[in-house]
């Protein structure tokens, strides 16, 4: 069975560096897609509050420690704190009632969503509560990102969450979160594909010892789904000659490629698939290495193209611009 | 005599949309430059602490007040506070000496030039105080760009600053900013250019009330002389097609088709020039007009080409990562 090397974070804990992305799964069947992924070899499941599907993906785990497929120290389950609860009375009950929801008592992983901080919304009237309000419009909280993070980092040191990330976060905004910060994020989630390559930034967490996790580590194909036109409008890394050339030499699929690139690197992958093949084949993507001219060739694609924009939602607040 | 039209700042003052910018003027002509740009007409200056010549601005003003030119009261200055200030007991007596360098007692407007905290350099030890310590090292500062904010404001509400601003802040930074601050900034000052356009950026300002500032209006032409690479690399707007037949079309040159362009669309600007020629063509820039599709056809350059990045001066900094 294959399973994932791990990346120790800058606390000493250990992350695998392949798990599995629980956006976009179906709450009929994430149960069933979580437990095989376990079943498959996978230990880390990405969720969060605004995947609404937390409830079933713990009921996939609970069911595999149950059946002996794993123990729960083995695995190392990851969650975000949505928007709406960044005013920091909001943080510690939502990382509780969600890990109720998920029926465990710590996250491996709690990670800041985006730095966004929209006005609360009691989960007893909209769960998950999304990005629209009434009208269709977005509201904000005067909650700031210090607020929210040292939040963040009460919940570390109680233990309710092992480590804690950020996601969406730009180079000027960790620069200021090294400021207040007592304790520096373990993590950064990022989109993060050739096409947005963001050097920089991978250089400047390199350099403070904050691991990368990418997500949409194909491309646009995630976002074909959501019907957005400037993911229509990109060619498919998938049919990239430089990608399939070099996936046909070493005798992997495309995917695969695409996830070594990231995790020769050092960069930790989340892919998702329903289907059991690809399942497994994108777990075994530490198992042969790209030369460095083809790390560099599919580097070279980069086009600061990014997709998981919130204005690409018709959500106003330009967190890229 | 040419004088520039005003744009309203969310404060009620007036600012002139078209100033004379101080960046790289020698100290040894800078108060016969700002003579006689006051003598041409112009009213806003744009200094900064780090351009190294405040006291010779001052001189000029100084003069051209003597001499009846213009009341204090007519000019709009501007200086900048720079990044070893920002630990907020330093933001005041650091503005009151740059006030005395200038011989005046208030500023117009004073802007935090970089969202970048480095450590306090006593004026006595090194001034300008630049971007690197002993052996070529930036050393940086814990305060946050909160505590510095601030600190200006309590410059604005004492009237050593009539207005302030911020200086390469991101979309990012300005949403978090909203969250602190108790008096919004009246303008952001950014690198803006038809390679640089920054749309979104624009759009999250408009909504905000905030002004918009362009510096290097010309692109790649203000850092040939920094010898920068990137900006050797880049064609030259002056010479490009799509601006020289709009110029030509207008009877213009192409610098003020660049800078119409800019005023046109409400964001302010500030050339420099050491030509009295260049110096008067470039303050009329407000007296023709181009059409929209002149204006989309100049906007369809971008391509998020950026100059002034710290990165490109090896500070290693990245507040645009």
């Amino acid at each position: 069975m294959p399973t994932s090397p791990t990346v120790k974070l800058n606390n000493g804990k250990q992350m695998p560096l392949v798990g599995f992305g629980l956006w976009k799964v179906d709450n009929a069947t994430c149960a069933d897609t979580v437990y095989n992924a376990i079943k498959t070899g996978y230990r880390l499941f990405d969720g969060a509050c605004d995947y609404g599907n937390e409830v079933e993906a713990g009921q996939g785990v609970a069911r595999a420690i149950k059946d002996g497929l794993v123990k729960r120290e083995e695995l190392f389950l990851v969650s975000k704190l949505w928007n709406s609860f960044h005013d920091k009375e909001r943080v510690k009950p939502i990382c509780k009632k969600q890990l109720a929801d998920w029926g465990i008592d710590y996250f491996d992983l709690y990670i800041i969503h985006f730095p966004i901080a929209l006005k609360y919304v009691d989960p007893s009237v909209r769960y998950p509560p999304g990005f629209f309000y009434e009208d269709n419009k977005v509201e904000l909280s005067k909650a700031t990102l210090q607020e929210t993070y040292h939040a963040m980092e009460e919940l570390y040191e109680e233990g309710l969450a092992k480590s804690i990330g950020v996601s969406n976060y730009t180079g000027t905004l960790l620069l200021d979160l090294e400021r207040y910060a007592k304790h520096l994020p373990q993590t950064l989630q990022i989109e993060h594909h050739p096409y947005l390559v963001q050097q920089d930034l991978l250089d400047l967490c390199k350099r403070r010892g904050i691991s990368v996790t990418a997500y949409s580590s194909f491309g646009p194909q995630s976002f074909l789904e959501l019907d957005m036109q400037k993911a229509k409008d990109a060619p498919l890394l998938f049919d990239h000659e430089t990608v399939k050339s070099i996936a046909s030499k070493h005798g992997k699929t495309p995917a695969q490629v695409l996830l070594r690139w990231a995790t020769q690197r050092g960069v930790a992958v989340i892919p998702k698939s329903n289907n059991p093949d690809r399942l497994a084949q994108n777990l075994d993507v530490c198992s042969f290495e790209l030369a460095e001219e083809e790390i560099a060739k599919i580097s070279s694609l980069d086009q600061g193209l990014r997709f998981n924009n919130p204005l690409n939602y018709g959500v106003p607040v330009p967190i890229f611009a």
